[in-house]
């Protein structure tokens, strides 16, 4: 474990970072003058949104596959993922040329499905309530010989989604504070292993969604712990306990895990969307969710704000617009 | 006519965008590998939908408010509006601390008229189909001596909405076109100079909703043409004839006018919105809808399009949204 943990660190950022270069854009940061009027801060959104694949996942996941052998690689590639780091998976393996297969739940956005198929995986559906993703991934990998990219834990992964908060310091100077979603805990494991590194004095905070507190929980606990699938309209931050890689980081450097309620989560991407013109999924508006909220202490006015995501079904987004009519 | 004719230029253009500068940003260009794809184009987005106010009328009116003296400053500034413009005056007006007045139909968007009241202007409503809104400036004018901002029959107004041009030929070399949207004819007016003046050999589309074709008709008649106030989602094109000044400069450089419908202009802005993760207003989807419409010729490959705004009530986004449910 400690040999592992010791293959997340700047240095390996910095080569994920070289090595992402073909498939991940270099994301622009927002400002907002009406953002920071509501929330009372200047806040720096790194608008992953705008990320090839629609979110931060192409980062991890072109790191895993990029380092893969070619021997590997022709075997190809098995993820199971609520969408985004399937996509994204989908996307590097096309671009290797290895074939992919993706599991996703039933229930995951029909974009993210008709996206992830659309690179030429392969879509293996299941219940999120009965079946258990990982035994589905880990028997198609041992029957069929390819790799398993899970969607969290794992160096190259965590290393990846590093290379978002890498390009934020090097883009925005003296933050004060970073705020990350949180669900398995890999972007969150990446920013603080670059801001431990780079900037040990700024506090970096994870965000959950109230009902998939799993790591709120486990930090109070002071060990992993499992709660049931979370039911949150966040559906990139369903997972149920944290990782075993990107637990211990979390516990050792983060400020504080903090909570937002799905609620909260809409009326940000309410905001976001009038006033900032941009579309963010669920998952993606918690971390702003949490400075709206005024949840990040007043002390802290420089923030940067990881904007994880923008995939979202037009059923889904038109609902939450109609939501707030009078 | 012709000295009025001849404040337009691009020297004007360059002086406005020196004297914007504390307003206006400086907008990013987006790409898009899916609308490219979709379009069979190089598609650079002039992003004016993450301007200052929303959209690129703030460059128009504070390049007018920016250029008046001191006392014309204190006894104010008028305009009318179906919204973006006038939003734009008020914020302009706001910086220099001179009372605005905006004159705004009835059934304008309510983010854009609780927008422009934010920033301390006073708003008159009327009605679209039965009042004439110019005239109801006018005598605002004449009795409080406010000077008028006319929305885009103003050699001011007309150099400051050609910044917008300027940086993206600054931004992006070697364009075969651009395609911009057409209501009273100021963006495409400033586009048309600047084009004439440093990249002649692009060809520059203005482009109208079917609805409100009245420059389409006045071309091909060659002279003004009034219609009736047209009915379209596009609402800040809703012009009901070209502007004395801005109708010669389209006359004599534009390439065409072409004309895209309302059913185009919301399947483009969900194209957007899911794929790209930006919201556009429908006035500001109707030049990306041409090109995903194949209006513009195919040997033209490299093509900018501007993109006028992203002011749109939640109401109207989350209907948009819904309508594309099987």
């Amino acid at each position: 474990m400690e040999q592992v943990l010791e293959q997340i660190s700047l240095s390996t950022i910095e080569e994920a970072a070289e090595r992402i270069k073909p498939l991940a854009h270099r994301t622009p940061v927002a400002t907002s003058r009406l953002f920071d009027a509501a929330s009372g801060r200047e806040a720096f959104f790194k608008c992953e949104n705008f990320q090839r694949s629609g979110s931060f996942k192409i980062r991890g996941a072109s790191n895993l596959v990029l380092s893969l052998t070619e021997q590997e690689q022709r075997r190809g590639v098995v993820a199971f993922s609520s969408g985004n780091h399937g996509q994204a998976v989908a996307i590097a393996a096309e671009y290797v040329g290895a074939p992919a297969t993706i599991v996703m739940p039933l229930d995951s956005p029909r974009a993210k499905v008709a996206a992830t198929k659309a690179h030429g995986a392969t879509v293996v559906t299941y219940d999120r309530q009965t079946e258990n993703r990982e035994a589905i991934g880990r028997r198609i990998s041992e029957s069929t010989g390819a790799v398993l990219a899970p969607p969290f834990d794992h160096p190259k992964i965590i290393a990846g989604q590093g290379t978002a908060t890498l390009e934020l310091l090097a883009d925005v100077q003296d933050l004060d504070a970073l705020v990350v979603c949180l669900g398995g805990g890999g972007l969150l494991a990446g920013a603080l292993t670059v801001a431990a590194a780079l900037r040990p004095e700024m506090k970096v905070f994870g965000v959950e969604p109230a009902a998939g507190n799993d790591f709120y929980l486990s930090l109070r606990a002071g060990e992993r712990i499992g709660i049931n699938p979370p039911d949150t309209i966040a559906d990139g931050l369903r997972t149920p306990m944290p990782g075993a890689l990107t637990f211990p980081i979390v516990q050792r450097y983060v400020e504080d895990v903090l909570l937002v309620t799905d609620e909260e989560i809409k009326t940000t991407m309410r905001f976001l969307l009038t006033r900032m013109k941009m579309v963010v999924e669920p998952s993606g508006a918690v971390s702003a969710a949490a400075l709206l909220g005024g949840k990040i202490p007043k002390a802290l006015t420089r923030v940067g704000v990881l904007v994880s995501g923008g995939n979202v079904d037009l059923d889904l987004l038109g609902s939450i617009c109609l939501e707030a009519r009078d």
